[in-house]
């Protein structure tokens, strides 16, 4: 991808699409995390996914100055992702802490995925934006030793959490799909239509899942 | 008030107990605040909201800090206070979005005030932490201004707003009043008992309210 497209207008329109789901993603997951906190078996817990919530939040900053430099408003780029973002977390409250913290491990993942998935369709600035992001493995860190930990405390949470995993992971595929068809970005920016565009698409979601998979069997998970 | 206690353990509990109730009452405005998010009537204003959540965060994680550089574990420090705070939160949900404002911009400028007072009763760098938070005048602008504006646009939101601040700043201050009590730190940091004790409370409690009353009229409502 040149950073000088064809048709910047169009480019640009992709672009913010892509930013704006992203944003609203951030925003929410940020909500979403710091409520699951009441969850937390301890203060020192809360703490720290209160933590993740904060960086969730960090992200969705920078990815809304991003818009704000490129001349579009945040507020208009995200509006159109509400619904099926919502949609999304109305599908998947966590029960207890446990699937509190995978949620979090899983939205934290597949995200980091797809944005570097997509850096190699997008201008420099916004390349640089989703490198910064995805490279944060504090987060990341943070959670799969947690999981690791509760994992080994209590060996019958594996089933229930390997079902769990793989319940977000089909939501969240779902979900990615569902946006980008209705909101023709991927196909904007990779220059594609029609079945190269749907094979495009195929490959980035067998990409996501496949690495979903290796991270819950490193986890000792059936992935 | 010295900064060599006449008996350091004695002073190290009072102000454990101090930084205590300030962490936990900032980890539970972060979580509030966040799920009153969803008050808000815009995804603008709903980050504006995150944004001074975060905040609150931030300045959990540094009284936290200050517990873990005196040897005091910040969750053995906030447990004691628990009850309390989330008895004065459930006794506190907004019904709406100017609700949720009034009762950031109440917390956040009474607990502001009552740093600002405790700050000449502990040694420096407890002072200079109680400073520092206290000087972050980002959250209060930002809210001050928001509800500067709700009530410009809906002068009928004003007697409203009056009685639920009135109520707020009741409970923030009995609850105030109970924790000094049943803990003693600001007996211990004072060095009082009996009488002159209460009396401390009293004033403390009247200097409280009398800014609250002052900031109210300047929003326009009847203090």
């Amino acid at each position: 991808m040149s950073t000088s497209p064809a048709d910047p207008a169009r480019y640009n329109s992709f672009v913010g699409d892509l930013l704006g789901v992203l944003a609203y993603g951030e925003l929410s997951a940020f909500e979403r995390l710091s409520s699951d906190a009441r969850y937390a078996p301890t203060l020192h817990e809360r703490a720290v996914l209160g933590r993740i919530a904060v960086i969730e939040f960090q992200h969705y900053e920078q990815v809304s100055a991003r818009l704000d430099d490129m001349g579009r408003d945040p507020e208009v780029a995200m509006l159109p992702f509400q619904p099926s973002v919502d949609h999304f977390h109305q599908r998947t409250r966590p029960a207890d802490w446990f699937e509190a913290l995978m949620k979090a491990y899983v939205i934290d993942t597949v995200s980091a995925d797809f944005y570097r998935a997509v850096a190699g369709y997008v201008d420099t600035p916004t390349r640089e934006l989703a490198e910064r992001i995805q490279a944060d493995k504090e987060v990341t860190s943070l959670l799969r030793d947690r999981l690791t930990a509760a994992l080994a405390d209590d060996p019958r949470l594996a089933s229930r959490l390997a079902l769990w995993a793989r319940r977000l992971l089909g939501e969240v595929l779902a979900q990615a799909r569902r946006v980008s068809f209705e909101h023709a970005f991927l196909s904007g920016l990779a220059g594609l239509d029609g079945e190269p565009f749907r094979e495009l698409v195929r490959e980035l979601t067998a990409q996501l899942a496949a690495s979903h998979s290796l991270r819950m069997t490193q986890l000792g998970l059936a992935g």
